[in-house]
């Protein structure tokens, strides 16, 4: 017998292995931060000696979700203002909100908020972009949640700095304090082609090369982006990155909803990887991502919820499913992005895209132990002929029970064990108090 | 004081009435099955003595939902076949498993298990189309739960009716059998245009007129669909409707996924209604229903869930969710379907479609006491702006807290008082057990 930390014995384990959709009556052996093995529980009981022996005989065990694009801290303005039009939104209300009252505290407050509800609903990992990144990064540290901290930057001044040196100055001292982080790891995000010149982007280019960290950028969200660049600069934003060298596999190409035949052709030889976020860009009515040509193309497409104040919530069950019901009304093709499509979405593409997918994504042995409970037991997941197709089309967020991260357990039965729930939300009601009070 | 049964004390109170979006601190005073006051908590305290008096401190209370098109007892099919186009799905997977499995107990099991689902969801009125339409009215009865039970009538034999001569009349007997029932009501539901004959659809709107009930039909669900009954007609269907007399306040098209200009104006100046069902047109790839221009043309628009084998849930919180965020994407417009008009599509225009607004849909002296309450105090809605914004895009269906229908408190604290849901799940595990071992 061999002693673990952990053992896990699932009903049904969804690896999201090539060729394993679904395993019956399987366990996850854990030790320390690491998956060492997913076999039989009848052979899992023989073969470990664990020093905790969990049974989940009504759930569903699968790698932790990754929200591959998100702006966590802007939870504090989830719900402040909706059913505007995009440019009215940021200019009359986004923007000046963000520049009356963002600063170190808001940063904190609203990623513990959006911290709690990720973990609530079963993702484990989130790439952010957003201003005080280093609050960003130490806020997910402890709260024991893996996240790619943004460095972001954009040419005009803000609160965290005031032209792209400073951007780029402060995001590389972010990068080198968390070098080496378990959880914590850095990519460059650049916010738009519209927002960032192209010296800037030159210099970024060649940092994440020499830093060996991707780059997240908002491309293509609205047909108007592309019409004012081309009016400004005689290209689409995509040439224009592309001549800059940035269209790689280094790149996350976020949104996308705006997509020329020969463009699907650059991202797919290119090795980019492009982040969906379906919701976001439906309630911003930025354009439809068609993301059913984009994947018989061979391109990695990730999945991501935007920021609570345009989605509103930052759930990836709900993202995964709305992203499999779009792209069959996009399509025109009911068999478009299927649930088992959806889940890699939301899981290794993810991890693909971040340049992670050797430490997570799946459940395989060597990978981080971050894993997902789903609680078929339910009503609303009642008959249960395919689990995959529940866990995309039928599942609550609720029925997230049980999350580890690196092999620790950060909710039990529903219970952040490292986050104090009461008082985040007790911090976001001031926040909201002031906010809302203008 | 005036004594009466129950007081419910709201922290916010969505009455669904015009001009009261949302009011503070007010209470709901009911006796028997009615509202008798909707009133500042203050002056309920200081009318009314209730036998039971509850506080929701972090709530809002709002009409219950009305899910104006579902075929409830199908929650039994739910997942059993995904990811398949329309007519593939129909014929060699939906058909077949119901020409194999549908007899009475099929549908009290799967309208059981559908009744429970919506309780927990917060409908409190459904409008159903399907097989023996006796046996829903009485599970429905018999759970406490208000429906609209659709006589379905269909040109080819099933388990329910031989020809429509049969079901025509087997359906009269059902509306017989239920004529003043507090609870059930009835509306004939031929299947659609291409099923069913020009002499029954005459005959239909007789009797509907006589009987003075509604008439509920599925109208341009596919494209396909208008270009066999143009090849087959001559026209397209709704035409055809219009020349049959059934294009009037009586009748609920429901899904509409192909609408020209001129049917537009039709569907306006007739007084017809639309039954929006957004997620099940999605997953089927069926076409997108043009929300905005029917909403600016002044057409009452009333949203269902369709069946849970193509959706796969009967959750109204969501499908309110997906038409506000669809309705955006596809009229390329983000101020399309504000959160207020999704929250009518859900409660008063469902009322209205279904002939009940004077009995249902808002909360207003005299009306029936459908109340549900919605639990805000979660991290998923933190902070709070505006509870309007996030009944329709933040919050989950597990947060519906307590469900009143004609004043009978269904659902305490999360547990259904006239169900038993272990029973059901275990009547619907062995069915799924047979239909999924074929």
């Amino acid at each position: 017998m061999t002693t673990i930390d952990t053992l896990l014995h699932g009903r049904w384990i969804i690896p999201m292995t090539e060729g394993d959709p679904c395993l019956d009556h399987h366990s996850i052996a854990i030790h320390e931060d690491r998956i060492v093995a997913v076999v039989p529980t009848e052979q899992a009981n023989s073969t470990y000696r664990a020093a905790v022996e969990r049974d989940f005989n009504e759930h569903a065990l699968m790698p932790g979700l990754i929200n591959a694009h998100t702006h966590a801290a802007m939870s504090l303005f989830r719900g402040l203002s909706d059913d505007i039009a995009l440019m009215d939104w940021l200019q009359n209300h986004i923007w000046p909100a963000e520049s009356k009252w963002v600063n170190e505290d808001f940063v904190l407050c609203g990623t513990e908020l959006a911290i709690a509800e990720m973990l609530r609903s079963g993702t484990t990992c989130f790439n952010d972009m957003y201003f005080f990144p280093d609050i960003t990064a130490r806020a997910a540290k402890n709260a024991g949640i893996r996240a790619c901290v943004g460095l972001i930057v954009i040419d005009f001044p803000t609160v965290w700095a005031s032209d792209a040196t400073e951007y780029i100055d402060k995001g590389i001292a972010v990068h080198d304090s968390f070098r080496g982080d378990e959880l914590i790891t850095t990519c460059f995000s650049p916010h738009a082609p519209y927002t960032v010149s192209d010296q800037s982007l030159e210099t970024i280019r060649s940092l994440a090369h020499e830093m060996d960290i991707p780059i997240t950028m908002h491309v293509h969200e609205t047909a108007h982006e592309i019409v004012q660049a081309v009016e400004k600069t005689g290209t689409r934003p995509l040439y224009r990155l592309h001549e800059l060298g940035l269209v790689s596999p280094s790149l996350l190409a976020v949104h996308m909803t705006q997509v020329e035949h020969d463009e699907i052709e650059m991202l797919a030889s290119s090795g980019c990887h492009v982040v969906h976020c379906p919701e976001s860009n439906l309630k911003l009515a930025s354009g439809f991502c068609p993301v059913a040509e984009l994947y018989k193309s061979g391109i990695n497409i990730a999945l991501g919820t935007d920021g609570a104040a345009s989605n509103n919530d930052l759930d990836m069950l709900g993202e995964m499913r709305s992203a499999a019901l779009l792209a069959k009304g996009v399509a025109e093709d009911p068999t478009a992005l299927p649930a088992s499509s959806a889940l890699r979405m939301a899981t290794i593409n993810g991890a693909r895209a971040l340049g992670m997918d050797e430490r997570i994504g799946s459940l395989e042995i060597g990978k981080q132990a971050d894993v997902i409970a789903i609680n078929m037991d339910r009503i609303e997941t009642t008959p249960l002929y395919d689990p995959v197709s529940h866990l995309v089309y039928s599942c609550g967020r609720d029925q997230i029970s049980d999350v580890w991260i690196a092999g620790r357990h950060v909710m039990k039965n529903r219970v952040l064990t490292g986050l104090d729930e009461a008082s985040i939300r007790q911090q976001a009601l001031q926040w909201s108090r002031k906010i809302g009070s203008e």
